[in-house]
């Protein structure tokens, strides 16, 4: 099969061998997207080589007989892959396995290919009124989702995003379903743009400190250790915020303040994936004016090109 | 009255004017500590200038006519003034007023001098069998019993407490109260010793590997960037990090293991005095063996060499 590998910070298109995992099942990738994560792993992030890409839509096309029922369907899937004995299993869940896989990020190839491999228990059906650009969005806006499982958003709730980018417009848009009033803090006329176009309240980021200690969550969703500095600058004393981000390297921070003001920062993951599923079946979060582009897997150069202007870019097979 | 004037990174004994605050109290400081944001505010935190010192007991020499009940009393005192009427008093607490004042710390000043001047409100008796010198913990104990506030606490929690110094000795032995498993990270031969003296248990940090990932709760009270490096290692994936260290400037962090772990990080400032006196009064915390010397007012530079050392330090009038 064809797959793009990342070696050494290199991508390059390759014929790799159709996985055979026992016990897994075989999906062939319909389309997978390209995440800030993708672009962090070719900076040198998590140390990974072999095929990235953890976002897809797919249709399983081998399975053991165990898993018969898998057979032919339409699926997105969870990303990591857990023991379900070891210390980080057994305190954090299998997400947070001490000797996990993850899909395209650590010790498993994933979704920039024409088939990957998942155990059965990560699939999730995805309903046919979902289309495959639609779906490869159920992995993203699972992780969304998570913030709601971490920390409770109500009417009450202010609450700011900043960066409106493919996962800052993916969480804005879940935090509004949740009830929370919610701001987004845009850098670029694309960004703010595409959040009028989801009816998102937006401030410029140069108008941002008119939010300065006013909300009570605020999520960092820009991947840069400045978007860090402003999302820390909006949350009022004994607020929270999330922080979406990951980012290769170190980022200073002036500790003391978060300190004074009991400010409470919540790393934040993988998110539900029936929930996401339930929200963009709904409609509740609308990602076509999200996507930006959809290559064919030869053209991954292009295609990773055009993901760093921050929205989302897909590859078909 | 004498006083210790904080100017410019320095500080010098002077005569001063006795407060007279309409509508507070003034208090006869009789013993006040020293404490790790003193030496803080002498490297330039928080830009403060005028009398440090807001760990304290002294007696209650004159009043208004409406806190008359309050005159003659022994008394500890909570450091924070709000206004009650801001943003942040009505989102956060009077602990967290836009524009509060805080003893010794900001725009008011403190307890190393022979008065200082707090509304009654702040005010709480000491209890005849609470001596001066235990006394003095009532503010640095509450403000480690501000974690059980925060975060849950019960026989099920494993928790590491980096820093054998004056506040982590009070923390960890908190947190043994509240029902946690407690190892103390110690770095000095004399932190060693003094944990031993509380018989709590204790790991030398250059052994503290062992507990890499394991903990549920860790608490940071080095007051330095390496220790707080040694915090974030100790935790386990989707466990908790209490920060108490209040420091001058930045700290590299790397934050994408922090994200990918799902920790949650705690910034814990000032506590429920009520409890902590409950504590002292109990004994379930003792103070005694933290205690390393006491200093009359005019010693104040030896005193705040002494501090240096890590354990507590009084200057008495």
């Amino acid at each position: 099969m064809r797959a793009v590998v990342l070696n050494a910070g290199t991508l390059t298109l390759r014929d790799r061998p159709v996985p055979a995992v026992p016990g897994e099942c075989l999906v062939r990738v319909t389309a997978a997207g390209i995440c800030g994560t993708d672009l962090e792993l070719l900076r040198g992030y998590a140390g990974f080589s072999g095929v990235p890409g953890h976002e897809f839509v797919g249709v399983v096309e081998r399975v053991d007989a165990a898993d018969s029922a898998w057979m032919g369907r339409r699926v997105a899937g969870e990303i990591t892959v857990g023991c379900g004995r070891c210390d980080g299993c057994r305190r954090a869940g299998r997400g947070h396995c001490d000797v996990r896989t993850v899909l395209g990020i650590r010790g498993r190839d994933g979704a920039f290919a024409e088939y990957l491999s998942l155990p059965a228990a990560n699939l999730h059906a995805v309903p046919d009124s979902i289309d495959d650009r639609t779906a490869v969005f159920v992995e993203p806006a699972a992780a969304a989702c998570r913030i709601l499982e971490q920390v409770e958003v109500n009417r009450e709730t202010r609450a700011a995003v900043v960066g409106a980018g493919r996962l800052g417009l993916l969480v804005a848009q879940v935090l509004r379903h949740a009830g929370a009033h919610v701001t987004v803090v845009v850098r670029s006329a694309r960004g703010l743009a595409t959040a009028n176009a989801l009816q998102l309240e937006t401030v410029p980021l140069d108008k941002s400190t008119s939010l300065a200690r006013q909300v009570d969550l605020a999520v960092d969703t820009t991947g840069n250790p400045a978007g860090f500095a402003v999302t820390t600058s909006l949350v009022r004393p004994r607020g929270i915020l999330v922080v979406k981000s990951t980012f290769h390297g170190e980022t200073p921070i002036a500790f003391s303040p978060l300190v004074v003001d009991e400010i409470t920062i919540v790393g934040s993951r993988c998110g539900p994936f029936r929930r996401a599923i339930d929200l963009l079946e709904a409609g509740a979060v609308d990602v076509k004016p999200l996507i930006a582009a959809t290559y064919p897997l030869a053209q991954y150069a292009q295609a990773f090109d055009h993901a760093r202007e921050g929205l989302k870019v897909m590859l078909t097979t």
